[in-house]
């Protein structure tokens, strides 16, 4: 018997069951597979002998298209960084347990970087000790930030949400005379793709967020003050946008300007996002009125507003990393190459996990316009094409149904 | 001549843009009006003589379509709480001489209490100084506390998007298998009709919030924690929707609990919000994975995700508020009486403004568990039908298109 088994692992996202829902449609049509497999909660689902049997999911069509657009990982998720197997054998040596107990030939795990990182770990480890497995990521974040691939799925579905609200939010503030300053905290520690996408209502002539810092350039608070006061003369209401991330010249976080002492009422640190400490210098310094924005869990949640393009993607992924795993490929993951902007065009490929796992695409500092608070033509154009398209959410009774696999 | 003049107040909705709609098409094929004209910024924008020239654009059926579906008060808002006129008759002379101006016959303000309050005002002036203008208001808030009408536009949209966003977050949260507890803040000072839609996805069978509490209950912190950590016993992911105004049984909000004596390391009063302060308290009691989300303005804005149902009965309001005027109405608000739940039916007519104006429709206790963290199967039927329905955004290079007005 040759079974596959299927995980998803690391942050949710909103395309992440398209790619399972990619790799269940191609394995129900594959001869060389007997069964079908996923494991709770990612790797250590297969620690646990958590498996469950997707066979008969598989074939009730209406609940696939249903687990397409349903948000998160369905089969669970983990976020388990392995040790190496020198350090930790039994690890390794409880999942091949697995692996054996169901006649696991395929395994395909999706993710993003820690989750590539244990396939290159467990790729090597079966390698080193003659199992013959073939194990293949299919990759997944919102953050945008691996390497090897044009982009991952789930950040042009996040940046179609994040666009949206950031075109809806201009309307909502642009509605008052009075001055006020709205700023925007989006996800991103390290990269700034997704904030980038406040700037996506330009391509269709409007404003977007009117200044737009990514956590890949060091912030400096009186420029921004100065920033938001030039705003401010422009107009009354004045949008910003910034990464979770943005850390000022010292290196550090700016939440960290209210999280390093405070404490709150109970004696405990207060923990604010970077949106937050904004607000309260916006008071202080300028003293408008002023108001932060988290777009928090919904910015990779938001599955009714996916982009077509990346729940396509996410599903070409799936597909294409079953059969890279199916030709005997191990080691790998499936990858986007974007052969042209327009007409859009890609082609999928599988690269070396090692070259994906423990790196990090950050977005090249000459994406970032010269004054620091917005983005170039071209990164606009990069990410154009990734919101494209709508997708058709079956409702039921007026909400968006979803399937649960356990 | 016998013009029109229309304009918007009060807090932006995804379906206020529909009322003006609804109110411009019937204008258009109305012979007893010659011209209709917008006023910029609500009442505001009449005492100041900011009006714009509705004619052209009402015959560009595209963009009507397109402003049916864009967030926001398209004609810009104000929050002004007009003076009585023995007490400032200025502005009301100012408003008569904008009136007298532009040969406005009919008024129709689109707004909540406060521009029923102006409505109510506005048309008593009128009468005693024998100034025969119709002047009608529309209703329209999202937080449903509106007297004299089954329910206002603008909640029936919102109501969807927070019923899809916690639907959509429960998914994301139960991909995890570590107990978390993620606490929603949800609009709402006084009425908790937004934070009950946190219940919604119970029709089609999912969870829901697990705990839901409105702001019509006294708040007892002990009883959540409790609540909290029975629903933990139960499940790892807990979700839990409150209002921003739940209030403790001193009367204070329980987001004063951070907010009284607590500054910043700025020496300011540090802002939080009931979710926040919940957040903390789970920190301490609990100590468990916790985190705060606000729905924040995304709940008013969000037109993609708006209620079918909603943007159809909010254009019906307006058509129904124009016909009044023409029929010689004066100080009185088109409202919706609700004939049946299954088939939904309703009816719309018109009611005295005055019992409208300074009184406040809030959550009856009854339609809330006797265990104080839910909702009643009453209450669930009231909102079942407001939600129904999905709306035909126009997309534009992957995102909705909206208008501008000026």
């Amino acid at each position: 018997m040759k079974n596959l088994l299927v995980a998803q692992s690391g942050g949710p996202t909103a395309a992440i069951n398209a790619t399972l829902v990619g790799i269940l449609k191609e394995a129900l049509a594959e001869v060389r597979i007997d069964k079908v497999y996923g494991a709770k909660n990612g790797i250590d689902g297969i620690i646990n002998d958590r498996l469950i049997d997707l066979d008969s999911m598989m074939k009730d069509e209406e609940a696939m298209d249903v687990l397409t657009l349903t948000p998160a990982s369905a089969l669970g998720t983990c976020r388990h960084r392995m040790k190496d197997w020198n350090k930790d054998e039994q690890i390794y040596k409880k999942i091949l347990e697995t692996f054996q107990k169901y006649h696991i030939k395929y395994f395909i795990y999706i993710g993003g970087n820690d989750s590539m990182d244990t396939v290159e770990k467990l790729s090597s480890y079966c390698k080193l000790k003659n199992h013959d497995l073939c194990i293949i990521g299919a990759p997944k974040t919102i953050d945008n930030d691996l390497c090897m691939t044009d982009h991952s799925p789930g950040y042009g579905s996040a940046a179609k949400y994040i666009a949206t609200t950031i075109a809806e939010l201009e309307k909502d503030i642009s509605a008052y005379s009075i001055p006020a300053v709205t700023i925007v905290e989006i996800m991103g520690r390290n990269a700034g793709w997704l904030t980038a996408a406040a700037a996506l209502p330009k391509i269709n002539g409007e404003s977007g967020a009117d200044l737009i810092y990514l956590c890949e350039r060091e912030f400096d608070v009186d420029r921004f003050v100065r920033d938001v006061k030039q705003k401010l003369s422009e107009k009354p209401g004045v949008l910003v946008a910034v990464s979770e991330g943005i850390k000022e010249k010292n290196g550090k976080y700016v939440s960290d300007r209210v999280s390093s002492g405070e404490v709150d009422s109970f004696g405990h640190k207060y923990i604010a996002g970077a949106a937050r400490t904004l607000e309260q210098i916006i008071r202080r310094e300028i003293g408008c009125k002023v108001r932060s924005v988290e777009l928090n869990l919904m910015q990779r949640a938001s599955a009714h507003i996916a982009s077509g393009t990346d729940i396509a993607e996410a599903a070409m992924l799936g597909k294409k990393a079953l059969s890279c795993a199916l030709e005997g490929e191990t080691g790998r993951m499936a990858a986007i190459k974007r052969m042209s902007n327009e007409p859009y065009r890609t082609e999928y490929l599988s690269v070396p996990v090692s070259e994906v796992a423990n790196h990090e695409k950050r977005v090249p500092l000459d994406f970032i316009s010269p004054d620091g608070h917005d983005i170039t033509r071209e990164l606009l154009e990069y990410m154009r094409p990734l919101i494209q398209g709508e997708v058709n959410v079956i409702y039921e009774n007026g909400l968006p149904k979803h399937v649960k696999l356990y």
